[in-house]
C-alpha cells in the first residue's frame, strides 16, 4: 500500500505517536504515549479524535499498558491492566468504536490463556493493535470505493467536522470517499464546514484536503443552507460516531442541521460508516448518550475569548440525525440505502453481508 | 422615556459617538465621527452594524457633512454633500434602511428650499437625524409590545446575530421584543447563536442580555437544531436587513437554516421588522443583493487564525428565508401573519395600516 499523506498515529520505539490535532494546522507535532493513562489523556484532551482513531489509539493504550507492566507480579499486572481499560473507557462517552476496540483487546488478552507469560500477552496485544490499525485503513479504502461510486464527476461535496485520515488510522471515512473518488479520476471539490467550537473542519479537514491537493472551500457552519439554496452543493458526505439499530446517526454537533437542509433541497446525504460504528444494542438515536463538553470551548477558541462574563453555555458535542434523512450509509461492505434504513432493515442487512 | 441601558450612538459636542462594536464585549469604547466619510468608514468597518443603526448613523453622517461644510462656497458644499451621500450609500450593500435613510435626508435637504442658508440646512438635517433616532426607538418599543404578546411566559427563545439595541438606535428589534416581554413581567430566557464569522451573537447579543439581566445561553451556530429536537426551544425571533414584497426575509447568514429547522419542529419563527426594512421594489428574496465579505473573517477571528494556507473561502454575509417559513412579521403597526405573507398580501397589508 502506498505511504499515506497523513499518518495520524504510528508505532515508534515502543511508543504510540499521535499527531497533535489540537494545534493543527498552525503546527505539526507528534505527541508520544507510553501507557494506558497517557493514551486516555490524549483521547480526553483531543490530541486524537474521531471515532475510528479513538478506537485504534485505545487498543494501543491497552498494549502499552501490558508492555509497561509485563515484568510486574501477576496481580499487579492484572490490576494495572483493568485500571487501564477503565481509564480508556472513560475518556470519551459517545464513540462506540472505543468500547468495541476495548472489548476486542480484552478478548485478545483472554485468548492468550492461563499459561501465557505477560511478555507474550503484551506482544499479542501489540500485534492486535497493529492489526486493528491496518484493518481500519483497509476498511476505509473499501468504504471509499463504495462511496466514490456515488459521487458524480465534478461534484461539489459538503462535509462537516473531520471524518478524515486524522479521524481514523488513515485514508478517512468521509474524506476517504473523496480520496478514493480522486484516485478514480473524478474531479471533485470539497466544501468544509468549519465546525465550531473545536473547528475540526477549518483546522483538520481543510488541512487534509490541502495536503491532498483536493480543492477545498471553507465556510462557517451557518452558510451551508445558503449555498444549498443557490444550487452550489451536489452531495453531503459525513462520518459518524455511532449508528443505532434503526439507522439513526450520531455525529458531530451540526450534522443534523445539514441533513435537514439537504433533505429540503433534495441533495443526497451520505454517512460513511464502518460496520464497527453500528451499535445494534441501541434501538434508536434517542438512546445514544450525547457528550456535553466544557463551556470554555464555546466562549472562544484557544487563548482568544469573545463571550462576555455572565453568559451561560451549552456545548453538546454530538447530535442525532434520524435515519429518514440518510440517503445512504456507506460501509466497507456496500451502501445501505434509505429504504432499507427506514423500514428498520439495518440489522438484517448486516446479517446478510456478514 | 427611561434612559436606555445600551446607548448605541449619541450626539456629543458636535460629533456622532458610536459604541465600537468590533471590540465588545472585551472593551467598551465610543468611536467619534465628524464627517460623512468617517461615518461611512465606521459602517464599512462594522464599528456600527445592524440595519436600523446603519440607517440612523448614515443620517447623522449627512448632517455632519453639512455642518462641516456649511461655511464653504455653495458649489463646494453641494459637491461635498453629494460625495458624502455616495460614500455612505456604498458602505454596506444589503441594508435597505441605509438607502431609505439617505433618501429621507436628501428630501429633508431639498425641502429647505432655494433661499435657505447652509447653516440652516445643516441644522435642519441634524434635527432630522435626531428625529430619526428618536423615531427608531419609538418604533422598536411599538414592535416590542406587539412581539412580546406572542411569547408565552417562560418561553425559551432563540435568536440569531444581534438585532438588539446595538443594531438600532436603542431597545432593538428582536431583542426589543425580549426587553418588552420582560417589562410586561414575562419570564423569558434567551438562547443566542454565536453567529460566525463576526460573532455578533456571542459578543453583542449575549452582552446586551447580560446588561439587562435577562438569562442568556450562548451556543455555536450548529447547535440550535439539536436543542430544537430535544424540545428546548419554544420560539425563534430574529431581525432582518431587508424584506421583499413577497415576504422573503434577508437576514444574517444562518437565519435560513434556523428557519428550516424551526419549521421542521413546529416552532414559531418570527421576524422583527420595522416597516422601513420592507422593500416593495423587490419582488422576491432572489432580488436581494447578498454582500460577500472578506475571506479573512472566516479564516479566524481578530488576531486568532486557524485555517490552513491554501484553502478557499466563501463568506456570504446574509441569506434569504422564504416567506413560507415565517410565522409572523412583527412590525410597529402589528404582526403580519404567515397566511398573509404566503398569499402575497404584504403590500396590501401595508397599505391598509398606513
Amino acid at each position: 500500500m502506498q505511504s499515506p499523506t497523513v499518518e495520524t498515529m504510528r508505532w515508534r520505539d515502543g511508543r504510540l505517536e499521535m499527531i497533535d490535532q489540537r494545534i493543527l494546522p498552525l503546527a505539526f507535532e507528534y505527541v508520544s504515549a507510553d501507557s494506558a493513562a497517557s493514551v486516555a489523556a490524549a483521547i480526553r484532551d483531543m490530541v486524537v479524535r474521531g471515532a475510528p482513531a479513538i478506537g485504534v489509539a485505545a487498543a494501543y493504550g491497552v498494549a502499552l499498558e501490558a508492555l509497561r507492566m509485563r515484568h510486574m507480579l501477576p496481580e499487579v499486572f492484572a490490576t494495572a491492566m483493568n485500571h487501564g481499560f477503565g481509564l480508556l473507557a472513560a475518556s470519551r462517552p459517545t464513540a462506540v468504536n472505543l468500547f468495541w476496540a476495548l472489548d476486542r483487546m480484552r478478548r485478545a488478552w483472554e485468548a492468550c490463556g492461563i499459561g501465557a507469560s505477560q511478555s507474550a500477552i503484551a506482544q499479542r496485544l501489540l500485534a492486535e493493535a497493529h492489526e486493528m490499525l491496518a484493518e481500519d485503513i483497509r476498511i476505509n479504502r473499501a468504504m471509499g470505493a463504495h462511496g466514490a461510486a456515488l459521487l458524480p464527476d465534478g461534484a461539489r461535496v459538503l462535509t462537516h467536522c473531520n471524518a478524515g485520515a486524522l479521524a481514523t488510522a488513515g485514508h478517512g471515512t468521509a474524506l476517504g470517499v473523496f480520496r478514493s473518488a480522486v484516485e478514480m479520476g473524478k474531479k471533485i471539490s470539497v466544501i468544509a464546514d468549519e465546525t465550531r467550537p473545536f473547528l475540526q473542519g477549518a483546522r483538520l479537514t481543510a488541512w487534509e484536503m490541502v495536503q491532498e491537493k483536493i480543492p477545498v472551500t471553507l465556510i462557517a457552519d451557518n452558510m451551508s443552507g445558503h449555498l444549498m439554496s443557490r444550487g452550489e452543493i451536489d452531495a453531503v458526505v459525513v462520518g459518524t460516531d455511532r449508528v443505532a439499530a434503526n439507522g439513526d446517526v450520531a455525529n458531530k454537533i451540526g450534522t443534523y442541521m445539514v441533513a435537514v437542509l439537504a433533505a429540503r433541497h433534495n441533495i443526497p446525504f451520505y454517512v460513511a460508516c464502518p460496520l464497527s460504528t453500528i451499535d445494534l444494542t441501541l434501538a434508536t438515536g434517542a438512546d445514544i448518550p450525547i457528550e456535553e463538553r466544557h463551556p470554555d470551548e464555546v466562549k472562544g477558541f484557544r487563548d482568544c475569548r469573545w463571550a462576555p462574563e455572565g453568559v451561560q453555555i451549552r456545548n453538546p458535542a454530538f447530535d442525532v440525525t434520524p435515519a429518514e434523512l440518510v440517503t445512504g450509509l456507506i460501509t466497507e461492505k456496500g451502501v445501505v440505502d434509505n429504504a432499507t434504513l427506514v423500514r428498520g432493515g439495518l440489522a438484517q442487512w448486516l446479517k446478510a453481508c456478514s
